[in-house]
């Protein structure tokens, strides 16, 4: 696989402080062409989860060759150890803590790495901080990776174990699929882990959530102003929205809250 | 016209997502060099007035033939029209929502088009989704035409309508110009609709704001701290400040407010 | 010292507007290539030291020959001046109000100038805005600068006076150091200005922060959930956290709360 010289970054780390962009600082000292994307730095603090879910849900939008850093990582500086992962013609790093493991569910085909303490000695990086390793490992290896001056096989020892998610995938029992709100948007949908193709045999598809029942439809803009409606978004996912309005808000729901989809409307 | 390989991307999409920089991931996949400028992402929930009076500000700063991309887009996935924009040697898509009205009201020699969809379809496009035509449309549309393998001409039919502003254009009446304020930055100063070249014939133009009336003068610092202060600002727009305070928070004011100028101060 | 081409942007502009946009259109403008990095834009607004804070510490992390923009400036359009400093193979711009002061504090052998009103002039700027200099003078200089056909020297007149720094540098008196914190991350984590070199004499140093003793450990992840925590973070500063929680929060503590490093607990 050919680096296309992309890499994105996700994180918890916010606006407020130059994290991010010392990042970025670090991959140009090494790769001054890299071109890099802020994937999302709004991950809400030590979540996991919605980072693995919104870079499962991105990364095919990316030129084949990119590699994703994703760093929500309560665990820096203690033994947790750092996945390596191909899949897909794109490759990923990001603390083994449960991050990946969305994209892994559905990758049983993938390559997957721990990143190799003494490799990365061999990389002329100074000592990792134990605090920083967006800064101290993550970042220079994934310019070498995405320069194509190093490949994961070099620095990780293959794996077949890791961090399981921390968030449930959905269940399907009988005629209906549950499964949970994984993020808000700024616009306040609720997006839920449930995917089109666990509900397609559906003829009469119908969400419940938060005590309403809502039929699937095709637009935001199709609802009456102030309705709340349910409709597969453009990743593929059940979402909540409320047309005009915040359904977040006016709802008082948000992460974790638990959404059905079943067959036809309750009588 | 030459493209600059620059382009600029406006939505109120916010930051808790990844769609602004899957739209980047879009564009780099068409076109690797492309230069790639976040305007503003916190453009308030569906309110296109504001997106286009940023771009309408903004747009000459940039390289000429750059592309600006702005999405404030209630109505995706319905019959909305999408409208291309060419004037002043830069390039503009958008929703047809009203978002470009300013530019277009201000240019009435700029070329203008409704984006055609089935030139879309000969673009090697998959089906647009629904909800995100920033991804599906705006993006490999704007790196086609950034790349200058594409014209606005070539995929879009000339036209003369257009959803127009949802704002009212500021007002002279008598010896006065009513306007509203349209946004609020994040000193929490108001910006108004009011242009100075409005106000020039003036020889003493006061600003009449939520009770107060402030003569116009140079510059933030040279009004006490804490008094309010009325402005032409470096955009050539009367905007109210609190020298060394927040003028929006102070006066529980904010977009939609009344603001006037008048010549000389009241008796 | 060969320019990078990277240029990076520390304001207090924060995200509503498209401020920092508009000085990266000036830059590509003049310098295509030009690899802007925004470094942040959320230092609270007129607050200066912050803002030299992080680019103090942030800078060596960027390639040698990048120039860094840094404006938090509540005396734009008034009599200040701009304040351009080389040091470390870097260079520096910022409005002469103790921004730079504690860059300029550590390093000594900078070379330091004052811009040259008149030089600029040469430039073929237009006029300068009383309001935003970022994007008349900051941001074409800087362009200049990073395509390397300009110098500081060129356009500024050496001076050994500037402004000092609106926070005082820690103290260190008997056996104990005295310092503010400087700023608050997204975490919640406090940071002081309080630096690793002025407290590594003592053998068992503890924090002294809000009431609370905290002996200093390595890593977030070292403390039980819920624990308050000190440790020297991986810029070489104390800083106050909780583990698997916010500590500024908690404490209701935040920017210029006193704190001292003192060697060994109190009996």
């Amino acid at each position: 696989m050919k680096p296309s010289g992309v890499i994105t970054i996700t994180t918890d780390f916010g606006h407020k402080g130059p994290f991010a962009a010392i990042m970025k600082g670090v991959i140009l000292n090494r790769f001054p062409d890299a071109s890099i994307v802020d994937l999302i730095h709004d991950i809400p603090a030590q979540w996991p989860p919605e980072a693995g879910f919104w870079v499962s849900a991105s990364y095919r939008y990316f030129p084949t060759g990119s590699v994703h850093i994703a760093i929500v990582d309560p665990g820096v500086g203690t033994e947790r150890k750092i996945l390596l992962v191909e899949c897909d013609d794109q490759l990923f790093m990001a603390p083994d803590n449960g991050l990946l493991a969305q994209l892994l569910d559905s990758h049983p085909e993938a390559s997957v790495y721990h990143l190799d303490a003494k490799a990365i000695g061999q990389l002329g990086l100074g000592e990792a901080s134990n605090t920083f390793h967006g800064r101290d490992i993550f970042a220079p290896v994934a310019a070498e990776v995405a320069a194509g001056r190093l490949r994961f096989a070099d620095i990780g020892t293959p794996t077949s174990e890791w961090i399981p998610n921390w968030v449930d995938r959905p269940q399907a029992t009988g005629d209906q699929v549950s499964g949970v709100v994984i993020t808000v948007d700024t616009f306040g949908n609720l997006i839920s882990t449930i995917e089109q193709a666990m509900i397609e045999a559906m003829t009469d598809p119908v969400v419940l959530f938060a005590g309403l029942e809502l039929p699937i439809i095709e637009t935001y803009g199709r609802a009456e102003p102030g309705k709340f409606l349910a409709l597969v978004n453009s990743f593929g996912f059940v979402e909540i929205a409320r047309s005009e309005g915040n359904a977040a808000d006016s709802l008082g729901a948000g992460r974790g809250a638990p959404i059905v989809v079943r067959n036809g409307l309750s009588v």
